[in-house]
């Protein structure tokens, strides 16, 4: 491990490379109070018990965050990926120099319990809160930021599923971080498919069981942060059905816990067979967790773990997106001071720096272009976050008051939105977080530089919590499909309703391009829905027609959810500029109206090219024989 | 350096992962016997000298270039990359474990020389050869076709430019294989704007000059394969005007040479500052080279150094370019062994497999469109980078049988197609690399599976040797604008008769896909073609509407060129397979034209949303105000 001093070290040559991250405040509180309007929001959700959500509480809350982002986890978080986590025994994960201390900074300052009920020791602020400072630890340094997240995941499905001795048993340590949680779903032979889980729970009495069986891939699955760590893990009873339906959901504590909740140093037979060697994510451990006979509870109703676990996936499929939204933000910070600085040519137009040796790679449109898609990205998809966090809220909200079929249709719109934000978030930001090598060029491939590691750390966002092709089925097919096109057409409804909103509002006269941006997310919405009919109407004969479309589907979602997002936010600063043209936010508004004209005009156009792809010949992706593919190989 | 026996393990090892690379040697008969007719063309540069290009010959070259590939370099590749260059002094670099061994093996076998000049020791044989034989040895492991590659760089400079004293001096023991050459171009603070070098050259007398300055980023700069190394080096001579026009090019041995080609064992003063460490190649060291008062001779000549620098660039764009279309075969052959093999979920059609505990995922549709778009792109790859060779061989035939005429033809021919070959091949090689991580899914995350280090080697593709942004503003600026249009105008006719003729050839009357693709090649050749005319006359009052269609400009003709080699490959299978629709090659000429209906319906498609772009308003990528990107930041 590093020493102190050489930590110091390490963070003072961060900030000389002039990588400092610097959190997105001013960003966030646009879209908190001029976008949305949370303090309304707050107000609404105050009964929840809890710390009240109060203008100055949300703002301490984002300050805060901020500089233990910027302070605290930035300057680990490339000793994190040379150095990695070493394993030095069965039950001995060491993990990158100065993550444990700020983990407990983070502990001891309370933030893990952030959103979780005061019952357990939390503050019982809203989820929207919490995602907000997950992003900004997260672009800062994204493994550290897994470990807090997995807790959050195991916390969720003991909130939503466990009985109260389960409960008690573990929430109050999990809350205040004490101990951590993770998630052990698959198996060496299964990857997604979890119908082939083979682990084994054997029911040993006084409910409780014997777990058996080999795990892989399991995040954080051991380390040196806490005392204990709770793994909930998916397996089999005796006799159960074969396939999804057959899985249970049980606790799985690394050391015994007595049902006081009081630790024992007994281990539970849980070991660490190895931690994976992985092109990135170096700052968490991949662990393969042997359970020998581990002794757990059943979490919620025999057979229905696939059920509860899935509360566990959706929390880490919004984390997931959050990871494309990181490494946008975390590589565009880097390629704009980058862009500013480096001189190479002379711009296009003639010598926009003639006193130098050359112009600022700034000046040039293809360097532009980069820089403009990453910001696209960035504060378009923290704008289609924290619009699904808003969602999130009032289903727990809704539920809290008892209000079931309220909390229904908030969960279920939640349910709609999720496969649109991991999938799509995760595929631009990756583009984006490539830009950001493009942007330095050579230099961009140096591990010392920076950007070629955001783009090591986010490829796995695409493939962990279900792959963009898993996402993609999830929404066209599950989401919509067996749902019989109802979430289509409330959404669409939404988007024609903002559209003509935008269209008609005083300030598009002034700012001619909010008009033509808004007829084109009417247009773009119009054609998504009716080509979702068109897609029904061939799957009547042949369900191909939903895997053929399924991931250009899901493209052409986040393209519009991101049209949705750049209208409503430019819509927001034109009336801001018309009321102040020339105050200390007029570059940051005007910022947003070019973005927006940049996406309209560069990007949205990409669903042009996806269209033809969603209802391209069934065959042409399905005939070709498996002998065809390579047939000389 | 790992043992024989150490390496023999790893091979061991390599094959059990079923990742044991195989030569596409049949998709490479098509593409010369039956897509072209290279008995023809060989035949007719048969006076260009050297060994004689009969189909034997040419069978011989790519079935021991094959085996060498398969059994000699694919083995090394893990390794390499695990282990990587490791600098023990300022002269001392060591290869990863293998790599010399198999380096003095080709040179044994003579694979150097294969296609330069008899005069110089070569065989004379026509560079398309040696570019078949290029991908072959790129796929198996690409850092390793590094060395060779850059010599056949500055042994391409050296014909084109040196002196006879130069020539005679250096080539015989470049081209025999017994040392290695380099690019010297890039400084720290230059990177691609080569106007700024500022490496010193002195004039000493007798023809010598001292070199005096620090270049970076010289791959294969030191290494432990030969006795010596000829660095080719840009700089500058008092006096020399400013900026590009003022710089010279230089040959620069490692250990000095007398002027009779005997090596000495005095060292020129070219030392090892570092080797950098890099994402991926780390199987060919990256170097920081001082030259402190080094020895050298002027190359061409004074002040035409970049001119003549062109042709070592060149040659290194079209290297480049097969190593996107080598990380797309390479990945591809991953990608289908898995596919294959991996049971996960059923088809949406009920189960294809239904003895196995889930199907194998190549039934599924969005894992079948990660395959094909790795199909299309490595066969369809290949077959531009061959055709393009073959303008090559025209060109080099035209010259030695002294016809300036044509070779200028030819030349320009060339100049026009390298940027689309160079800056499209290694993009879309990124995407079809990345496409194997999504194949294997969690599994493609971990080193040891392989297709991530793919991702990571070709990652620097469409960076080096000019960004893909640099190559679309040398396409479109410098090949099409500053041509007054020329190059494209006949581009496109020829892309008009060749869709003309395969809409109304036979064949298409029985599969009617044929006339469809023939419309479709006609229909974006026509928009590629038109477009150009209006970012032309935007052009006229705005250059930056150049550098705004730049890239999507690239992308829209790199689609198109595939769609020319998609529709010519099809045209030719199916009139095999009319011929013969039972034969042994039917799966073969079957895989042809599925590829092909893939390649038109769900690919092409892209061009409809790169045509908007390409014209999009100037403002809407230049009027953000720097200021404005990031305005809090």
């Amino acid at each position: 491990m590093l020493s102190r001093s050489a930590i110091q070290a390490s963070r003072a040559a961060f900030q000389r490379r002039g990588m400092a991250y610097k959190a997105p405040l001013r960003d966030m509180q646009f879209l908190l109070n001029e976008v949305n309007d949370s303090a309304a929001h707050y107000e609404k959700l105050k009964h929840s018990g809890g710390d009240e959500a109060t203008p100055d509480v949300v703002d301490m809350i984002l300050q805060e965050s901020a500089k233990f982002s910027e302070n605290e986890l930035a300057p680990l978080n490339e000793a994190s990926d040379r150095i990695g986590c070493k394993q030095t025994g069965p039950n001995t994960v060491i993990t990158p120099p100065g993550f444990k201390d700020a983990y407990l900074n983070f502990v001891a300052g309370g933030w893990q319990g952030l959103s979780f009920p005061e019952k357990y020791g939390g503050q019982g602020l809203p989820n929207s809160l919490a995602l907000f400072q997950s992003e900004l630890t997260a672009t800062a340094n994204w493994t550290w930021t897994m470990f807090p997240g997995l807790s959050k995941g195991a916390i969720n499905t003991l909130l939503a599923h466990g009985d109260e001795l389960v409960s008690e048993k573990y929430l109050h340590k999990l809350i205040s971080g004490e101990w951590t949680g993770t998630m052990c779903l698959t198996e060496p032979h299964c990857g997604s498919d979890l119908a082939q889980v083979s682990t084994k729970a054997e029911p040993i009495g006084n409910g409780k069981y014997k777990i058996t069986g080999t795990k892989i891939f399991i995040s954080c699955g051991e380390h040196d942060f806490t005392d204990n760590i709770l793994h909930c893990v998916l397996a089999r009873l005796p006799n159960a059905p074969a396939g999804i339906k057959g899985i249970s959901l049980f606790s799985v504590p690394k050391f015994k816990v007595e049902d006081d909740g009081t630790l024992t140093s007994v281990l539970n037979g849980a070991t660490i067979g190895r931690i994976e060697d992985k092109m990135g994510c170096h700052g968490s451990p991949t662990c393969e967790i042997n359970f020998d006979g581990s002794i757990g509870e059943l979490i919620g109703t025999e057979n229905r773990g696939m059920n509860h676990m899935f509360t566990f996936i959706n929390t880490s499929r919004m984390g997931t997106a959050i990871q494309g939204l990181a490494a946008s933000e975390g590589s565009f910070q880097a390629s704009l001071a980058y862009a500013k600085d480096r001189l190479a040519m002379r711009s296009l137009r003639g010598a926009q720096n003639p006193g130098g040796a050359a112009d600022p790679i700034i000046v040039h449109a293809a360097v532009r272009q980069l820089l403009l898609f990453q910001k696209c990205i960035s504060e378009g998809g923290r704008a289609m976050v924290y619009d699904s966090a808003y969602v999130g809220d009032l289903m727990a909200d809704a539920a809290v008051s008892g209000d079931k079929a309220l909390a229904k249709k908030h969960d279920e719109r939640l349910a709609f939105l999720t496969p649109i934000l991991k999938g799509f978030l995760t595929e631009v930001g990756l583009e984006a977080a490539n830009m950001g090598i493009q942007v330095y060029g050579g230099h961009g491939y140096i591990k010392s530089n920076g950007v070629e590691q955001i783009v090591r750390d986010v490829r796995i966002a695409s493939v962990w919590e279900g792959t963009t092709q898993i996402q993609a089925l999830d929404l066209l097919g599950r989401k919509i499909m067996l749902q019989k096109l109802k979430p289509i057409n409330e959404h669409c409804g939404g988007l024609y309703k903002q559209a003509w909103s935008s269209f008609t509002s005083p300030a598009s006269t002034k700012y001619g391009s909010i008009r033509s941006h808004a007829a084109q997310l009417a247009k773009v919405s119009a054609q998504w829905h009716a080509t979702t009919y068109r897609i029904a109407a061939k799957a009547g004969s042949n369900k191909d027609a939903i895997g053929v479309a399924s991931v250009p589907y899901l493209m052409f979602a986040g393209y519009v959810s991101l049209a949705e997002q750049w209208l409503k936010m430019e819509s927001v600063a034109a009336k801001a500029l018309e009321k102040n043209p020339t105050g200390p936010d007029a570059d940051f508004y005007l910022g947003k109206i070019e973005a927006a004209n940049f996406y309209f005009e560069n990007v949205l156009p990409r669903t042009k090219g996806l269209l033809p792809q969603m209802t391209a010949p069934i065959a042409s992706v399905m005939n070709m024989k498996v002998e065809s593919f390579a047939p000389t190989q």
